[in-house]
């Protein structure tokens, strides 16, 4: 239950991850996230991990904190392993994989955003990848927490809306479904593609946009998502409030299964 | 000589690190090194370290590795440590402390360089920090890599000269020094504060500067400058060739005791 000192992920982020919803003991939407581990890897010019060797370290993950008939939250972690010299890998990377497991709570309260200082860079790969180097991220909770806010909001370098700290954004014009293209630096998250695929069936047309913060003041409704609350409503974001809508009502509906 | 699974610089790089040179013993510059951890930990809102903390985990680790008498490098890391909950850390972080050292060769060959096509964040604070999220950086050299360079070079998101994968940059045109403005995205250096420094007895005026690629080409002399390395000349940035200079010699004479 422990890594090497000399592990690359740890001393340099040099490695991905997935947080997969677990129900019952299933790993909810695995296939996807898997899909999406393995591009991060073949990005980072890692070997990619067989989809079978993610569900298996998944499954015991959840079995060793006896979460099998539980609500919770799988963590997948790869590492681009031990060895190389400084910033380089040694030439046959042999990436380290391990997995745990924590009961995750049901879908929390609506949240309230404020915008972090620490802007997203969409000029680096690992904008649109689940990398080990998060730390940005957590500047951006911890700047939005000193605000009295939950999550926050990051504008790209180009002043471009981008996601939250630990979740995609979307936002509501009339049947109109907006969120960021993965271009402005987004992770292309996993419940973020079931919105967009569910859109249409939801009376919705659903557009990816490189916009300003201006858009969401003149936004319906606004809303989160992620793999473990699947569809979070926003109600403040800084002083300006916004009331629940029938749309992402009807989308978390959609959703159902996967949350 | 492992960390728990559930480390928060291995699973956010949610932490700082150190690279110090050592010779016979004696760890270089390390009052300096630990200035700028402790300040990367208040920046990051996490309890400083004791400069005797930092010197002792460091030694031990020479020790332990058998390398009191020989020249090596040491690396120091401080995680945000365990617990918390996802981006959180728990009310009260308790940073986990530990290093590691290897035998380092002394000063290599001039460096050839290419430019990253990853850009430097100078909108994220961790820009100018040395943090475990160095992802970037292990993208930026591999793609110098892949370009047939030793080393790269990178632009931040606004399209200014930063710094290399693992060193500070400078150029000599004439009788002025050159260095990108911490502003720009840069990591505030141990040997370049000390070359800074030293510009004015080598006959050389001094300035930081937030200036685009094209800076490069008017340069008489290029040069590198890490704890490691100290400072290390380069002779090719793409197709560009470039001479050693006399400046460059009289500075890296100057930094004699550190390197």
């Amino acid at each position: 239950m422990s890594v090497p000192y000399d592990d690359r992920g740890l001393l340099l982020g040099d490695g991905l991850f997935e947080t997969v919803l677990a129900k019952d003991g299933r790993l909810i939407l695995m296939e996807a996230h898997g899909r999406r581990l393995r591009e991060g890897a073949r990005v980072l010019g890692l070997p990619e991990p067989d989809l079978a060797a993610l569900v298996d370290v998944g499954a015991t993950a959840l079995r060793d904190a006896g979460l099998e008939t539980d609500r919770a939250a799988v963590r997948i972690t790869l590492t681009s392993g031990s060895g190389g010299r400084g910033l380089d890998r040694p030439d046959q990377a042999r990436p380290r994989l391990f997995a745990t497991a924590a009961a995750s709570p049901s879908t929390p309260a609506p949240a309230a955003l404020a915008f972090a200082e620490v802007r997203r860079n969409a000029q680096s790969p690992a904008s649109r990848l689940k990398t080990l180097a998060y730390l940005d991220n957590v500047i951006a909770r911890r700047q939005a927490l000193a605000q009295g806010a939950d999550e926050a909001i990051l504008l790209n370098t180009a002043g471009k809306l981008a996601c939250a700290a630990a979740a995609n954004l979307f936002w509501v014009v009339e049947d109109r479904l907006f969120t960021p293209a993965i271009d402005c630096g987004v992770l292309p998250g996993v419940i973020r593609a079931q919105v967009l695929a569910r859109a249409g069936q939801c009376g919705l047309r659903a557009e990816e946009v490189a916009v300003g913060r201006e858009a969401l003041d003149r936004a319906d409704a606004v809303f989160l998502t992620n793999s473990l609350v699947g569809l979070r409503p926003v109600n403040r974001i800084g002083a300006k409030t916004y009331e629940g809508s029938g749309a992402a009502a009807r989308l978390a509906a959609a959703l159902g299964e996967f949350v």
